[in-house]
This record gives structure tokens, sequence and C-alpha cells, in this order.
């Protein structure tokens, strides 16, 4: 398997905390991104969406997208479970998933690109360039502060963002929140329980990844 | 199992095809979005985002989200397989679901209710208002039409979206190009491919559900 980075990207990074909490070391290529290296004909053999990150199994076959990964990933090393065992406990994450990825990752997302200079015309991942939209910044910036308040009441009553166990949906919404520090956005004071498991997930170390 | 739908709204759509193609029929509630049933305590007691589809499980539990909600159904009625069945077959399979649902349903909801009347103040579903970005409604209609032909390549090669089994990438996307009907958005004349595998799967009797 080959595992096509960039060390500086957060989506890719949910690949490789998944991959450290697992303890798993793959053949990895860096892609660079900062230089266009993703809208290459090579790259575009590998993903014709011209993003990373995308995991190329040894028949060739590319797998793209971080969730498809990660659940490969998952039943190749299938421990420690990152993505449930029990039918329920595997919905449960995947929900939290879902939802750390429409309201926290995308909206971050959607408030980096629409302002940040250097992504003028760039304003979606993908080969098609867009204008950047500054209201939809905003909105973005107000939709990640509101996906931290919608993740205290949950993170009140459990230690992890799905229940008791660390998951996939706890580094989606790690890197959510540290995507949020690029637009200098930080977790509310006021939610309490969102910052203690932001010190607690931050401080694991395949947070490092 | 409880089933929350509105029988006139894309995402639970998304669900009841899927139940469709297994033949299983489970107790349905209607949330009327129309006159706001989903903001209600009773609702918000369900589904705090107060969005559709949830399913109720028999112990109070409740799962949101279509993907979890398909998965926890999969599991319990496994034939026919819409989640794939080798590791690889799972991985495409859940890969072009995420691409379905992220360039093709997420843009037609952009293109939707950026610039629909009835939406105004409504721009993103949940329980915070957003104000209409009228460039945005017109990125997502571009961005859908480009949907259509990323996906013409693929559907050149393979019969369905993620190969040679109908799936749910198949059914995210069918729910799309439908959604698009809304914004009066067809499938490109020269996207042939696209538009037999969309007359082969809206022939489907699950296409009616």
């Amino acid at each position: 398997m080959k595992f096509y980075d960039c060390s500086t990207a957060p989506s890719p990074r949910r690949v490789r905390i998944f991959l450290a909490e697992k303890d798993v070391r793959i053949e990895t290529v860096q892609v660079d991104l900062r230089n266009g290296e993703q809208f290459s004909d090579a790259y575009r053999k590998i993903n014709p969406d011209c993003v990373v990150p995308a995991l190329q199994l040894d028949d060739g076959c590319c797998i793209t997208e971080v969730l498809p990964i990660c659940q490969y990933l998952e039943a190749q090393y299938p421990e420690p479970r990152l993505l449930g065992e029990s039918d329920k406990e595997r919905a449960q994450i995947l929900m939290w998933n879902v939802k750390a990825e429409q309201q926290g990752l995308l909206s971050a997302a959607d408030a980096f690109r629409n302002r940040t200079k250097g992504f003028k015309d760039r304003a979606t991942t993908g080969p098609v360039s867009y204008a950047q939209i500054p209201e939809l910044a905003e909105r973005g910036r107000s939709r990640l502060e509101q996906f931290f308040r919608r993740i205290d009441t949950q993170l009140a009553a459990n230690e992890y963002l799905a229940g008791e166990r660390y998951s996939i949906a706890d580094i989606t919404a790690l890197v959510a929140a540290d995507f949020g520090a690029w637009i200098k956005l930080d977790i509310p004071e006021d939610a309490v329980h969102t910052r203690r498991w932001y010190e607690q997930v931050s401080a694991r170390p395949s947070a490092s990844a």
C-alpha cells in the first residue's frame, strides 16, 4: 500500500492520526500542494479530484476520501477499534464523524478557503477554479463556533465524542478544531466540556501526526 | 425501530430507497418540515440538529445522518448488499458515496437553499438561521453540473457508480440528480453515460420511494 499525503494539510492528517493510533507505518508519498502537484498528470491518475489523501492498494487500485480509506485500514489493522464494534456503537461513531465533518471540518474549510489570500480563485478543493465568497467565510466561522457548542452537551456526558471510546469522530473533530486555529477561532470559553476534551485528545501521541 | 421521515425531502429519501431495495418496512413517522415540526421540543429530543432522517432503536437510542442509519440497517438486513462485501468493494462504494454526497448532494442543496424564496434565512439545515448567499447558489449549480461530468467517465466503464453492483452510491447520486431538477438543472446532454445510468436507476421500483 502507498499513502499519498501532504504533511501540512488537515484532511490527510486525519489518516495520519488514524494510523498513529494503530501504530501502523505504511509507505508514504508527499504531494506538494503548495506548488500544485495535485494537478499534475501523474497525480490525476491517482485521484482525478486532485485532493489528498489517497491510498493506492498493491493491485494499483486507488481509494480516495478519508472515510473509505480509514474503513479499509480498520479492516486490515483492526486494533484498536476506531470505527466501533457492535452495530449500535458503529452507528454512533459514524454519526458523530459525519457531524464533525459537516458541521466542523467543512465549516472550517469554508471559513479558511473563502478569505485566505493564497486561495484566491481556489475557494474549493478540486480541479475547477471557484472565486472566494467572503459571506461564506463568515458563515463557516459562525458554524464552526456553533459546532463547538453543539458538541459541548455531548462531551458533558461522555469522555469522547461518540461515548466512552476514542474514535474516528474524535480525530475528525480534533482536526476541525486545529483547522479553526488557522482562522484564529478558539473553542469558546464557555464550552468547558469541549475544551476539556480538546486538551485530552491533543495530549495523545497521535495528535502530533 | 422507528424511522423519522419527511416524504418530500431528499435526505430521508436516500433511506427510503435503501429500505425499498431491501424490501424492508419499518414503522415510519412523518415530520412536517414545511410547518417547522423539526424545531419542536419533541423532535429536538430525537435529533438536536433538527433534520430528518432519524432512526430510533428499540432501546430509545437515536441514530441520525443517512450513512450511519444505512450502515445500521445493512447490519440488520444484509441482503441485497448495498455497502459492498469485500474490503476493497466496501471502500470503493463508500468512496463514491462520499463523492456523490459532497460533490452532488451538497452542491444541489447549496444551489436550492441559497436562492429559493421559501428558504430565506434558512440557507442551511439545522437550528441556527443563516441568510442566503446568492453566489453560493451559483457555485452549487456549477458544481452539480461538474459532478455529472465527473461521474460520466466512471459510468462509461461501469454499469453502476462504484462498479458492477448497485449500491448506496447510486442512491445518493440519484437523489442528487433529482434534487437538481428542483433547480431546473438537467444532466448535461453530452454526459451520455450519466444519462444512461440515470434512466437505469430511475427505472428501479425503489426509485419511487
